[in-house]
C-alpha cells in the first residue's frame, strides 16, 4: 500500500459528469489535504470544465485525459476515484489496482458475478485499496442507527427493507442530450439496477460479511410504462424512445435472505411520479425505525396505549445516539452535498489512505452489494426463481477480524 | 336465492369469541331490519354470553348450540355469519350453502387450495350467497382510493404495496388462556397467514377477477425470535411455549405478479413491536398514494420544486373524492367499529340479501384472496419458489359481466 502514512493524496478523477464535477468540487473546497492532479472523461468539454475549476479554486493545471487508462500511467497519482458511468466503475477498478493505484468508485451495480469475483481477487493479489463510496453508509440517520444497534435498542435484528425511489424519468428520458447512463440500462436491463444506497446501511446493520452473509435472493419487476408515459407527454410521441419498449420494470422488488434468518427487501422505483425516499425500515425484537415516519417504537421505551403503539420522532434520539462521527461531523462543521455524507463517505476514503488502514466499505462489501444487480436480473429472466448469492469471501466472513477503522467504521463490531 | 327481497333477515352467529360478540351487538344496536335469533359456539359460556345481549338489547332469545351444523338445520334461519376461528370458516361456508342458508365469514387465509375449490363449486352448484367480510375494503381512505382511481387519478395502475404490520405478541402467547386460533396457526405454519386486510382493496383497485388475476407468487420468511421474547419478558422462562420453536417466521414477505403486468408486495408482520399500519402504498402512472404518510402525490397537481417533490394529505382530497357510499355514511352519521367499515361490510352483505343482488366481495374473490395463505406457506417450504394462484373463474374473469352492486360496489368497473 503505497499510499500509507501519507499526509496529502494527489487524486485523479476519472467521470466527469454533474456527480464527478459536484465530488470534484467538495474536495477542491473542504480538503487542503487532497490535489486533483489529473482528470479524465470521454468527453472532452468535461474535462475542459473540471480542469478550470482546479485552476480557478487551487492554482494547479491537472492533466486531462480522454482515457482514463492514461491516468493510471502517471507515477504522481496516489488514487482515482471514478464517479463515472455505471458501466465502468469495474474496468476502471481493476485497472487502477493493477497500476497500484488506490481507487474509490461512486456507486452503481455489477454486469456479471465474474466482474465481481475479478474484483476481489484483485485486491487480494494486489493489495491495493479500493472503496464503494456509498455515501448513505454516512446518513446521520443510518449512522444513528448503527449506533442504536450497537447499543442494543433494536434487540435482534429481524427484517429490514430498503429502496431508491425517486422519480428520476426526466433523466432517463433525455439520457442522450444528458449524456447519462441510465437510459441505456433502462432500455436494455431489468433488475434491481441500483441497490447499494439502502443495501449499504442495511448491510452494515446486519454484519453482513463480518458474522452474517446474504446467501440467496429472487427478484419481481412490474410491467414498463412510466418512462414512455413521461416522453408522450412531455416532449411529444415523436420524441426518441417514445415507443421503445423499456426493458426495466417500473418497480422492482428483490428480496434477500440472509445467513441469520434475517430478511432484506429492496424496491426500486425510479420511473413513476412520486416524492423521493429510501424506503428504510428496520425491525428487530426491541424495536423498529421507519424513514417514512421518520419514526422508532422501541418496546417498554415509547408510549402506548393498550394496542395503540405511538411512534415517536427519531430525532428525539439524536442527542444520545448519534453515531460518534457525526457529533465530530456537527462540532467541527458539516460539509458538503447531501447532508454532508458526501463529505464523509470520501474521507474515509482519504483518511485510509493517509492512515494505511482498511477503507471502511471494502472489496467484499462492493462484490456483495453490487452482485445483487446482474443476479436480480437473472431472477428476473428466469420468472423470479432464487438465485444464490456468492460467497466473495470464501468462508472469511464466519470470524473475519474486526476492521479496526477508528472514526470513520460502519461495522457493528468496531470499537468507536 | 330464497333471502331475495326479504325485508328482514334472520341471522345466526357461529363463532362467539371477541369479535363475534362486537359483530353481533354492532348488528343489535344499528340494524333494526336483522334478528339475532341463534348463535353457536364450541364453548357453552360464550353462547350464554350472546343469548344475554340479544335479550338485553332486543328481547328475543335466540336459540344456543355448541354446534354450528344444528343452526343450519333451523328453517327460520336466513343467513349464518361465522366470525369464528380460521380453520372453521371454510366448513361452515361450505355446509352453510349446502343447507341453503347465506353466509358470511369474517377473514382469514385458506389451508388448502381444494378447500378454495370447493367453495367455488360449491357455490356455483347451489347459487347460495357468501361473502367475505373484508371491512378494509370499506375503509374510508381504501374507498378513496378506489374512486380516485376511477377518476383517472392514478394513471395505470404499475405497483401496490400492503401488510398486516400489528403486534400481537400478546395474542399469540396469551393464546390457550384467550382461547385464541393465532397460537396454534403460529406454532404450526409459516406463510402469509392473513392477507386480506390489504389484499382485498388491493384486489378491487386492480380489477383481479374482473379483467386481471393473479398469476403467481413468492414467499420469504424471516426467522421467528418474537413471540419467545415476549413470552420471557413477560411471563417468565417457565411459562408455556417460552422455548417452543414457533414456525411462523416474525416478518413473512409475499411478491405477486399480476396478469397485466401489476406487482403487489404482502408484508405479514405481527410479532415485533411496531405500531399499527396496514402499509397501503399506490402506485401508477400518474400518481401515488402512501399510507404511512397519510400521502399522495400526483403528477402535474402536487407541488414540486425542481427534484424534490412534496407529499399532500389525501385529507385535502377527500371532499372531491370520496367515494359515494362513504359521502352517504358520513351524511347518514358513521356508525359501528374500526372506523366505521365494520358496519358497511355487514350492510353490504344483509342488502345484497335484501335485494337479491350479488355479494361485492364475492366467492371468486374469497377463493383468490384466502388461497395466498397455502400458496405462500408452499412457496416458503420449497425455499422461495414461485408457485402459480389458481385461475377460480376458470376463465371468466377476462370478461365477467358488471356486479351491478348500487351503493357497495367494491369494482372499478361498477356505475356507482
Amino acid at each position: 500500500m503505497s499510499q500509507a502514512a501519507k499526509k496529502n493524496i494527489n487524486v485523479a478523477f476519472s467521470g466527469l459528469g454533474q456527480r464527478g464535477i459536484g465530488l470534484m468540487n467538495l474536495m477542491l473546497e473542504t480538503m487542503p489535504d487532497v490535489n486533483i492532479i489529473a482528470l479524465s472523461d470521454r468527453y472532452a468539454d468535461r474535462v475542459e470544465q473540471a480542469k478550470n475549476d482546479v485552476i480557478t479554486k487551487r492554482g494547479n493545471t491537472p492533466k486531462g485525459f480522454l482515457d482514463y487508462r492514461e491516468v493510471l500511467t502517471l507515477p504522481e497519482v496516489d488514487a482515482i476515484i471514478t464517479p463515472s458511468n455505471w458501466e465502468s466503475h469495474f474496468p476502471v477498478c481493476l485497472d487502477a489496482m493493477k497500476a497500484g493505484k488506490a481507487v474509490a468508485t461512486e456507486v452503481g451495480g455489477a454486469y456479471s458475478i465474474e466482474q465481481c469475483w475479478d474484483l476481489v481477487k484483485t485486491h487480494e493479489q494486489t493489495g491495493v485499496p479500493v472503496m464503494l463510496l456509498e455515501n448513505c453508509c454516512y446518513g446521520e440517520t443510518e449512522m444513528t442507527v448503527l449506533n442504536m444497534i450497537k447499543k442494543g435498542m433494536f434487540g435482534e435484528l429481524i427484517h429490514a427493507e430498503g429502496g431508491y425511489r425517486h422519480d428520476l424519468r426526466e433523466q432517463v428520458a433525455l439520457g442522450n442530450e444528458l449524456r447519462h447512463y441510465r437510459l441505456n440500462n433502462y432500455k436494455h436491463r431489468n433488475g434491481e439496477v441500483y441497490p447499494t444506497h439502502e443495501l449499504g446501511p442495511i448491510s452494515k446493520w446486519f454484519s453482513i460479511n463480518r458474522g452474517n452473509r446474504m446467501l440467496s435472493l429472487a427478484s419481481f419487476a412490474s410491467k414498463s410504462r412510466g418512462v414512455n408515459e413521461w416522453i408522450k407527454k412531455n416532449r411529444g410521441n415523436d420524441f426518441e424512445n417514445a415507443e421503445y419498449t423499456f426493458a426495466l420494470g417500473d418497480v422492482v422488488t428483490t428480496v434477500i435472505k440472509c445467513a441469520h434468518g434475517e430478511t432484506i427487501v429492496l424496491t426500486h422505483d425510479t420511473s413513476l411520479p412520486r416524492p423521493y425516499s429510501r424506503g428504510n425500515l428496520l425491525q428487530g425484537t426491541k424495536g423498529i425505525w421507519m424513514e417514512d415516519k421518520n419514526g422508532v417504537f422501541f418496546d417498554g421505551i415509547s408510549p402506548r396505549d393498550g394496542w395503540d403503539h405511538k411512534w415517536e420522532s427519531i430525532e428525539d434520539y439524536y442527542d444520545h445516539y448519534r453515531h460518534p462521527l457525526w457529533k465530530w461531523f456537527r462540532e467541527h462543521g458539516v460539509e458538503g452535498g447531501h447532508g454532508g455524507m458526501d463529505y464523509l463517505v470520501l474521507r474515509a476514503f482519504i483518511e485510509s489512505l493517509q492512515n494505511g488502514t482498511k477503507t471502511p466499505i471494502d472489496v467484499y462489501d462492493m462484490a456483495a452489494w453490487m452482485a445483487i444487480t446482474c443476479l436480480s436480473e437473472d431472477s428476473i429472466a428466469m420468472g423470479g426463481q432464487q438465485v444464490p448469492i456468492p460467497d466473495f469471501t470464501n468462508g472469511k466472513w464466519i470470524d473475519r477480524e474486526p476492521p479496526v477503522l477508528g472514526k470513520y467504521c460502519l461495522d457493528e463490531i468496531c470499537d468507536c
